[in-house]
């Protein structure tokens, strides 16, 4: 199987320039960030909001070179994912990250909760510098959703009564807002117009719920060392997903399981058995490859044939492949 | 003595309505946020921030009546400031604030981080939606230095050789810019010119200055009770303020006992006994006094009498009479 950074050879030297400067931006300013830095922007990441950023650019700007504006605004995008990804895991507690000690197991809460706001900050300050209205909205849009998704996700735990449309809406916030806006967002900076900004935006959001769908298939279907995670950790802590929610329209008893928020011995693991008994998660697959499926539509609309317009339809198709 | 709320006079109604609307936008969205708004923007606080904006827009529109675009400049002022402290309490564990319970004391640091992550969020979702890029810039610049602000704290506790100048800096980061910044933007929006935006901008920083100052003086001359918290914390700490850095230079026998941390019995109260011996209290005091007048001399190239210019006068002396 085609690694996914084996897709992004369009963007090869750029991403690896963010990557140099990302580390410089937050490292080497302040010594007590630079471990931090160094571990965020280290060699584990996979970059794939930067590089959509990128592919988008390039993809828009098939016959002239990437602005500076256009590479700020992947950094940015990586920074605010980053910045989100650290205070999560101070509010959710969480130890590790695809299998990396985390910013606050690693430092503590006080230079996690430090850390993130300093990305924020940053990446507020860039953003500003950007000389664009639009485009500070549409990242202020971001920032806002991911704060929303957080508070949603805090509200819905171990909630049976939560609708496939919540769930998507959820989904949206946490995952899909970042790269439908950010997308959008490197159209506004190549100057395209309003309608191909909306069709960019459009491949970003499907592509982005697509992802975040399989992301909560391979949470019962992967490996705990796969996933860098224990499997079925989303369903333990209460953040119900598309396959238990299907499967509650076919297994009423999985509602007690739920309910009792797993802490009677082995039910877990009994409520796990018994959505893969059901059509939930065959049901979430065909979710996923519909809003892969749709996220090409909108990105044929927006853009014509060229090296990184590929990269970004084969990603579509790559994110589905994660689950064979 | 005058109660600083009398001062505040001339945008009384404007402060109701925006303590109302903060309440509302926080709590009524997210029932989880609900209790932390009622008590971060309940009866306790002085507005402070929001009444200097709201008098700066009307001292800068005489003749006319305020915008919406001012109060949610206030709004946005006052959201930033208290995302910043409800993160400063989560970053140093703090358990009290003006006498009252902090956010991560009342409800855990988990809801702490998310209060001031949704703050920050709606902050610059708000401030995207000014449609002002110059104010944007303003402000992003002012979340930027509370970050820069926290971090440089951090780096220079106990570290004796800060020099005055330092201090003015970490003042600014952590006090100064947001008045300065968001005086400046008050300006802005009224239209104002250039030169009247810069003078506003120097009163802003400068009477952001006196009131840290006095904030420091009275670490060592208030009780706990009317400091709402334990008198000589910030020395317990490692923050090191004016009065201590003028008390090195008299007294060098208390480099020992700061680079000691405190860690011997009785130490911070030597070293406290010790500071109040010197004349550094005098002198920062004359520190206070000076950079109080220089907010006057600004505000007198930047404004014409009203009774908003002249409460944001009174309010740079009612700073030094905090004093006495």
């Amino acid at each position: 199987m085609t690694s996914v950074t084996s897709l992004f050879a369009p963007v090869d030297d750029d991403l690896r320039l963010l990557t140099d400067n990302l580390k410089e931006l937050v490292g080497a300013r302040h010594p007590i960030l630079g471990a931090a830095a160094e571990h965020l922007f280290g060699a584990g990441g996979k970059r794939l909001r930067p590089a959509i950023v990128l592919l988008a650019s390039r993809a828009t700007m098939v016959e002239q070179d990437l602005t500076s504006y256009h590479r700020r605004l992947a950094e940015i995008t990586e920074m605010i994912h980053t910045a989100s990804l650290v205070h999560d895991d101070v509010v959710d507690e969480s130890e590790t990250r695809r299998n990396v000690e985390t910013v606050n197991s690693l430092f503590g809460n006080r230079i996690a909760v430090l850390a993130g706001d300093f990305l924020f900050a940053q990446s507020s300050w860039y953003l500003a510098n950007l000389d664009n209205l639009a485009v500070v909205k549409l990242l202020s849009e971001v920032i806002r959703d991911f704060a929303e998704g957080e508070i949603r996700q805090g509200l819905s735990q171990f909630d049976v009564d939560l609708s496939i449309t919540d769930y998507l809406e959820k989904s949206y916030y946490k995952t899909a807002s970042l790269m439908a806006n950010s997308v959008k967002a490197a159209g506004v900076l190549s100057g395209v117009s309003p309608e191909v900004c909306d069709h960019l935006y459009g491949y970003g959001r499907n592509l982005g719920l697509a992802f975040q769908i399989v992301d909560d298939i391979l949470d019962f279907t992967a490996t705990s060392e796969v996933l860098g995670k224990p499997a079925g950790s989303d369903l333990k802590s209460g953040n119900l997903t598309a396959p238990v929610l299907y499967a509650l329209e076919e297994k009423p008893e999985l509602k007690d399981l739920i309910e009792n928020e797993f802490t009677g011995e082995g039910e877990l693991e009994s409520a796990i058995a018994l959505i893969k008994e059901t059509k939930g998660i065959d049901r979430t697959r065909e979710l996923a490859s519909y809003h892969s499926q749709l996220a090409v539509e909108y990105l044929d609309k927006a853009v014509k044939d060229s090296p990184s317009s590929q990269a970004l339809r084969d990603l579509a198709d790559y994110i589905l492949r994660r689950l064979y």
